[in-house]
């Protein structure tokens, strides 16, 4: 393969990193058609993993009495965080929409099984927890996919692992990472829901970028890039 | 932003996936320039965040003196997990060139600061584990678009998590995710390396998805995407 890209192409991989949302609404009922579904998740099979283990496995999951289950755990869920919210932000908190279970065409949920490949896997000795982290980089691929495929995907955080685990029949030693919600939509928001709504500013740049040590802003040897950073110079 | 992608466009984010390789020799001494560094950082910020927390944070380091620590720990983790291999695999294992950190450009620590925004991140409280899997994202979002930039990343992972926080100054309640070593390259391999030497095989992605529940690879209203993956169709 080529180890140049046109600049179309590099085009292409910076457009979806900054137009991918964490999408929850404008789902519409048009279905994701299999050729598509197929080229996402091998998009996601693709990911880098920790000694080649490939330690992921996507349950497909369309049946709507399953989809009802988890979103009683995401009902449930969000009730529960919500006491440890203070009022404005309370209040705020319940009135958004952070869930497409229901309304989107597909849900998947990814998973991490150590065994694959076990006990011994290269560099996974030191650090175990690099065997999940791969999970999350394949995820980042099927979201970039997605996207490309203009098919909007939402990852659902407010869950309980324990109820995937006994919904979806997941053994003991598997730990879900993430709940996905996959369909097609109207439109892609512009900016992240909780930046449009006021919730958090995007950080600068500059700000979570330090130099030789943590918390080191000041660098004589990295003078020249922070200055670019800093200055918030065309480096898209 | 346009909804829609072209084909060049979407045929780059595939190929960046595709192409993308962990990267441990091959680095030449072009050094990375700063327009370049600072497009793959913003490409790294622009991650998925739960709850928008953008929990992470970028160490730039050129600085010798570390990096022959961080080799340091390398060595004595490399040396330490090959006791847990059993030969044959323990010598090929100990052959294997697993890391860039000095013959690489430049390297970055990439920690998950879970004070940042916090203590309540929408979307953390249930599986708090979900802010490390952001960083994981952003990770991923930093290696394709450095692939785009024909500059080859390596993730270094085995190492001390201890002795990278003690050598860059890390305090307590931030953890070091990942270790990269990035660089330009003379060439990408075609195939992962552990792939290549017979390591291990890449699985079939119809091994890696079930449908409705764990472990269930048969189910009728599956049955025509069930046989697309099976029969290894061009999907891609």
């Amino acid at each position: 393969m080529n180890i140049d890209f046109t600049d179309e192409e590099k085009n292409g991989l910076y457009k979806a990193i900054f137009s991918r949302r964490d999408v929850r609404s404008n789902f519409t009922s048009e279905p994701i058609d299999d050729k598509t579904l197929s080229r996402v998740l091998n998009a996601a099979h693709h990911g880098p993993s920790v000694g080649f283990s490939q330690p992921w496995n996507f349950i497909l999951i369309k049946d709507i009495t399953t989809r009802k289950k988890i979103k009683e755990s995401f009902d449930k869920e969000k009730e529960r965080s919500s006491h440890i919210v203070q009022e404005p932000k309370k209040s705020k908190y319940l009135s958004l929409k952070l869930e497409g279970i229901l309304d989107s065409a597909l849900n998947i949920c990814v998973t991490y099984d150590p065994s694959k490949f076990g006990p011994f896997v290269i560099g996974r000795s030191s650090i175990p927890e690099t065997g999940i982290y791969s999970v999350c980089c394949a995820i980042q691929n099927l979201w970039l996919a997605a996207r490309t495929e203009k098919v909007g995907m939402g990852w659902v955080s407010i869950l309980s692992n324990e109820v995937l685990k006994q919904v979806l029949d997941i053994p003991e030693h598997v730990l879900p990472i993430a709940y996905l919600c996959l369909g097609h939509v109207s439109k892609f928001a512009d900016k992240p829901d909780l930046q449009t709504l006021g919730w958090l500013p995007r950080l600068d740049l500059k700000d979570v970028v330090y130099f030789e040590k943590w918390n080191r802003t000041q660098d004589t040897m990295w003078e020249q890039i922070r200055n670019m950073i800093a200055s918030n110079l065309d480096y898209a």
